[in-house]
């Protein structure tokens, strides 16, 4: 028997926040293959028994890559529904087209399904929009990383040309993302916000500017993070923490925090 | 009583591309005031008597946003779930800001849930990612659009940076576009895939280069347009008609056509 693989967005974080096509594979799967990223929430929905963690960590990608790659043709031939689950969205900041390209060339069938990334989640729990008219007509998502003997990045010009920015991944490297920024011509003191844990119960959001990144990222506690950069958050820059107005998972109203400029503390 | 007023966003097309979220607010919202663009599919989880259509067309966007706010306000002053349904994410390209804005205002609560964005979508059927590790490292959305009186459109400056553009509500301007790209020192040759109805049965992808982008966009039908542009899609660009590979409504598995460079008429 020949099954197909599905490289399955994870989405954000939060188990509603799944498509209904990927819970459904979820529930169908043989057999999952998840990054170490995925939240135990979404995890939960899959039995013990049918899952692999994949987990990549920076320094070693190809290898593993390579491992994976080979797992995932060898579940086809077992099962019907292969699923390689992945953080946020497959084709967004992933390692999707190796899998794809692999897959194809060994004649097993592919299909992929979007989910919501992370970039969308933050935007709906701020409450503010990536691109609110008068402000910003574009928005871009970019990375920092780049593999070792690859192109070279020019994230900075993408990251300065457009009216707003998602930099995924960049936690890490805040203090050299501020400073390349800046060198190129955005001003200081160009506004932004640092999400961690988007759409998950633990999630904190801290603004800023662009001449206090550093500081800003590092009162994350080692989650996933997402900077988002440009003039769209300025109302926001008044804050210190900022307690996304929403908890998703019980959809409890609570009163509008984050257009006010009320500053909360996070476990409010 | 005060309900609560949920920006919901309905995602790309296919019913099954909702979130669970979504689906669950749609099942339990007294009333639901959606775009034209939502399609039938979705619209058809909503009993009829709790729908309401708010389409707005260009031209005239500043009467009808005021009057869909108040709209909103007074049902949530009936109704304990009320909804907004965007095609899409709300916070990419919509006017969720000015709603978001206005209920805040009244203290109508708002919570806004994210949906997957067309450009996810139309790549997870192309199995062409946006990011492709060698190729891309960033990737913008934009608009050509901009409303009367509103700050100058940096569209292409965003465009140009970018290693990947998505352009979004572009399909009517689609000579303007290539010619403002080609002025701006964009190649002509920069491969670009025009998708039509991402996600839905009815989908259709063109392939083609900037050069030729005004033929290319005009052999769509008028559904709903994205047109991609960027080196990854240069594997495309030898396509006449992109069959996509994916029959997401039933899972079929069929033979992978978008990485052998077969040409496919859009009925096989």
């Amino acid at each position: 028997m020949i099954g197909t693989v599905y490289l399955v967005g994870a989405g954000p974080g939060a188990a509603d926040l799944l498509t209904l096509r990927a819970a459904r594979l979820l529930a169908q799967a043989g057999v999952v293959f998840h990054d170490a990223l995925v939240p135990q929430e979404i995890l939960s929905l899959v039995s013990s028994a049918n899952r692999i963690e994949v987990g990549k960590r920076s320094g070693r990608y190809s290898t593993a890559q390579t491992f994976i790659n080979k797992q995932l043709a060898d579940a086809a031939a077992k099962h019907k529904v292969v699923v390689r689950l992945k953080g946020g969205d497959p084709m967004l900041f992933g390692r999707a087209h190796e899998e794809i390209a692999f897959l194809r060339k060994r004649g097993v069938p592919v299909e992929v399904v979007p989910g919501v990334t992370a970039a969308l989640a933050a935007s709906a729990e701020l409450g503010l929009s990536l691109t609110r008219r008068g402000l910003s007509r574009s928005v871009v998502f970019v990375t920092p990383r780049t593999g070792e003997g690859e192109a070279e990045n020019h994230w900075v010009d993408a990251a300065l040309a457009a009216d707003t920015a998602g930099i995924y991944m960049g936690a890490g490297q805040a203090a050299e993302i501020a400073r390349a920024l800046i060198a190129a011509g955005k001003p200081a003191s160009t506004p932004l916000v640092v999400i961690e844990n988007a759409s998950l119960p633990e999630r904190r959001a801290f603004a800023g500017s662009l001449a206090d990144l550093e500081q800003t990222a590092a009162r994350s506690s080692g989650g996933p993070v997402l900077i988002l950069l440009g003039e769209v958050y300025r109302e926001a820059a008044a804050w210190s923490i900022i307690e996304p107005c929403h908890a998703p998972s019980s959809f409890s109203p609570t009163a509008p925090a984050t257009t006010n400029g009320r500053s909360r503390s996070a476990g409010s």
